[in-house]
């Protein structure tokens, strides 16, 4: 069912096997899936997103959450790391994001500009590192000459790397948006063929089907376009994410789906802490569940 | 007849002239020609071009192929080089393509930015590096910069140069397209300016001549065409691509008439793979038998 | 009559008079006058330069040209430099030209980028480099930044460095073209003020006045033109260039005012490579009977 | 028998694992066997070492024996690949020495200085470079330093470290000399301990066991030697040395029971090259019988 | 007779062929030989050399001879080279010595320090450069370290290495002394294998024989000895010395043997200039007539 390779047949130097050992076998449920929980919305998206539950404005109090929700892993921007990583070090999987920016300038031409640096991550224990590519951007000239240099950093310091593939920009949007079958099939792809270790992407939506290429037309189930998502990232490992609050329902759907298809894991931020405390970790317990049908031995 | 220099008239150093003769000579038919398999189309046109066959979305699908099909080489980018060359190392020839981009912006001012360095193509073993060089680009100031930085590095490591040598941009659209003789003639002298060792051309189509400057108006067979340009291209070899899939005689021809003009190969990757398994494998034979027949001692 | 300094008056480095020693007297007349082959057409051009006489687009036989017409060096670009400058590796003298560009995108805003470096052009043993200066165009901010570098290399190398001063860009074309006797004067200077040891100029024009500043509407002799050229360029010494296929009396009437201007010698490509074999060398010996005429000692 | 490990499980790189591919199954016997035609001697020796055969002192001879006897390599130093390996480039593999010295002073502290770089072996093509580690000298020190650049180089490069593990100085001597199965043991597991992709050994000679430690003063088999010695190297390929021009059934025999230990292959120098052209192929003709009893998969 | 090889079979790069070509044919007899005048004694022995002829204390005396006497190139330290060489930049070649000592200390331990680099001898328009290699020295391991970066600007530069190897130290002492057969063949041979383009012997005196190894006992003629040198070097070019200031007649038939053994040329400093102008401009015709029986074309 699952095309998921073992980390042995990943083709992977031994200090990312090591650490995505650390991640997948000694952290969360063990068995070689993976639950992450993304806390840079507060760069993203700006503080507005912690209104829905005030606690959540506290790094520490995501941290907690991460270490009773036996996540593999807690993605945080470099200054939140520096100040909180200390408190729970080696406690849950450190994933530094290298990249962000605000959502205040509009995204015809987005680009994520570098703030820390593969060093800064293993400086700080860090397991693995984040970046933004903004997949299908005419500023995709000066991403991918900055990816370049994370993904070079990355093997030397055998850091394994984690790309949020995002189609973004004019362009995207005039093909179909960024949630396409189309856009999220590329987007995943193109982490694949520039050197990602692991890609989040987002859960794609064949049935948008407004000004993709023709390819793209057919009827697909939303099974078969994750599936084909994560057969395009082949030996790239995939985390889908859970995007802004939605139904529950939907969300348990979409994670199942993903699974099932062969994903590693997934990455679930505002789903999990846009709410109360207990909801939260009763959101992730049936997150957990599903995941622990899919082991990778 | 055929106009193509040996391997030690080409003006190569030690390390350039080992790799090209390890590519030429140890592997293919080993007569000094080349058929090199390209699988980079996930990055430049995105995951859609696998549905034609979808086993070909998988690397060790098409590694398999470039092994059974006898290929002298597979052009692949970073992110496929690191997770899958190790399992066919010295088998078949790496290229490994240091530049690319996705086809979802415009072309009008074409530049394909550098994701990878000549040192990472030392470092996994690979026997030539590949450049996109967007001749006739606004933006070629900054391509050209950007080549330079390869060009020296090439040198400096003694890895050969591939160069696809693609017209493109809006101001070459006004002057009659990519596919005429004019831009592929003028392209691959630009490759052999620059530096290439080795330059991939699009067949030219001397019958296109609308809006192409005067001295390309006169009638020029296909074999005129793809003459003069070998010959403008003079040490740099010719690699002549087949672009999409098209009618296999058309192919064919296209490829009996390169090598005829003294083309040292051919690089043919859609018309290979998007077919099924057996069928790619009889395309391949054809093109073989042509090879078979422009031995260079 | 003439101005022109001897070698030993023009301010220059041990390194820079060690070569252009070598390139004035110890190759061509020997008497201080220089006749230089430009090969580099096939780049800023196209090969279409080469439709006239075939056999010119191969640079072995313009090699053999420069040596049986007794020049004093032959300019080109990188990429023939690598592979061809061994076969005549001191025989005559290589000018690496540095940057180059096609005529693809049109010239509004022309800049000339760099492909290749001093470094480059001392480990190939050239004995001058070449640096195309775009003077008044709209990009000089960019060109000016890029001239300093090469500029400082080549005194950090010892390297005599030459500049083809062509006013261009769309300023330029508003105030009477890039032949005008203002456009070619200012442009002498502008070298001479940057750093260069010797500039390329083209023959000024000065009946052209239409459009130039009032200082320049004044009647002036073509001789009165090109000795205010060579005056404003000074310590730089000064080459004329022959531009597009002319008639030879023309060429020759300009060549003979140019060096009596005290101009330091000619600089002609297409007018000897676009006509055949004895042809070529006919003309070339009508330059070298007025070169002879103009020794510095 | 043979405890020879296949190159998927020897822990290699893809580069290292691309070039040991190369020289193991593209050269030679092409069955995962090796036999090496070292040519170090006119500087570790000095040029005397060519009186038995004076032919043997120009490189080409040499070079020439290499592809006419089936070798997988030729190991030289810097000076002769620098001037040599064009002309026989990618036709057999290039093993660049990177350290020696002459034997004119005494070996009491000996030390053999690096005159060239892993890079340079990458620039002129090599497929492996070659370093001499004195074991047991008093000068390890310096050995150890000078040898962690190149091993990280090596590494960097994907470039296989093939190590020249030989017992030398003083304390050595005092010991029981360099060819005492103490000190080959000792100096294999030291090669294999510092990060030797391969290491060269001198056949050990347990029966001469004066001032060895105890453990080594039982009666050992020359196999019994061997095979001891290839199991402390491991996953480091073990090369067994000819030495001096010993008789050939001594030498045969030596390599027979090498191969059985699971050696990789044999270098062979002086024991080829100190006699004449057929006489030196028909020795090489009876290792390779060896060699092709022991394929590995 | 002659084993010297033409410039275009010495493996040389472009620039090195470049400046070599200039030393060789465009100086002194222009027919492949050479004659350089070396002035690197006032830092050798000190100033005392100059005692014969005071007038040789003066540089621009010593340049004045070169260029009279028709010499192919002449060898100073940099402080003169920055000091004079652009008074006769261009007229005869530099070489700038890169390395030297006083000869105050005792030569046990020779060594001789770097006080120029390759960039040094680039900017002032030299075309080789000179370094003292001490074969046999104990101080073998700081030489080579040294000679290393020499050889690999040289290459970076394409500037022309000529070695004075010099055979130097206590262990060279104890096996016969620094002019023995052994000696200079061994040290000819060591600055093949280590990458000089050009080397600088003494004479070998094959009947100084006490001390040296077995294989040198043997009977050998003077013309045996410098043909075995000769051979020795192979690719790189052997430059005889004059050494002390000796009988014209032992000289000139030293000369004469070396000619003859394939030597490219002669490099005799005190000899030349230890007496009066018009007695060394014809002791110089002498080596002259020599050198013209032995053209390389």
């Amino acid at each position: 069912m699952t095309s998921r390779p073992p980390l042995a047949n990943c083709g992977l130097s031994a200090g990312k096997k090591a650490r995505l050992h650390r991640i997948l076998y000694k952290h969360g449920l063990g068995n070689g899936t993976a639950l992450f929980l993304p806390y840079d919305q507060g760069l993203e998206h700006g503080p507005r997103d912690f209104f829905a539950d005030p606690t959540a404005a506290d790094p520490r109090y995501i941290v907690r959450l991460a270490i009773e929700g036996g996540f593999n892993g807690i993605a945080i921007q470099i200054g939140l790391a520096e100040k909180f990583s200390w408190d729970f070090a080696g406690e849950v999987p450190l994933i530094l994001k290298l990249n962000g920016k605000t959502d205040i300038p509009a995204d015809y031409r987005a680009l994520s500009p570098l703030h820390a640096s593969v060093e800064d991550a293993v400086r700080l224990g860090a397991d693995a590192v984040g970046y933004t590519l903004y997949v299908g951007s005419p500023a995709q000239d000066a991403d991918f000459a900055q990816f370049r240099t994370v993904r070079q950093d990355a093997h030397r310091f055998g850091m394994p790397l984690i790309v949020w593939a995002y189609p973004r920009g004019e362009a995207v949007e005039h093909k179909g948006g960024k949630d396409t079958f189309y856009a999220v099939h590329y987007a995943a792809r193109v982490a694949s063929e520039l050197g990602a270790d692991v890609v989040k992407v987002n859960f794609p939506h064949p049935e948008k089907n407004t000004g993709v290429p023709d390819a793209y037309r057919a009827k697909f189930s939303s099974q078969d376009a994750i599936d084909q998502v994560v057969q395009a990232a082949n030996r790239t490992m995939v985390l889908v994410s859970g995007g802004s609050l939605a139904s529950d329902e939907a969300m348990i759907e979409k994670a199942e789906e993903s699974m099932s298809a062969g994903a590693t894991g997934l990455i679930f931020g505002r789903n999990v802490w846009q709410r109360d405390h207990d909801e939260s970790l009763r959101f992730v317990d049936r997150l957990r569940e599903i995941l622990a049908k899919y082991p990778t031995p």
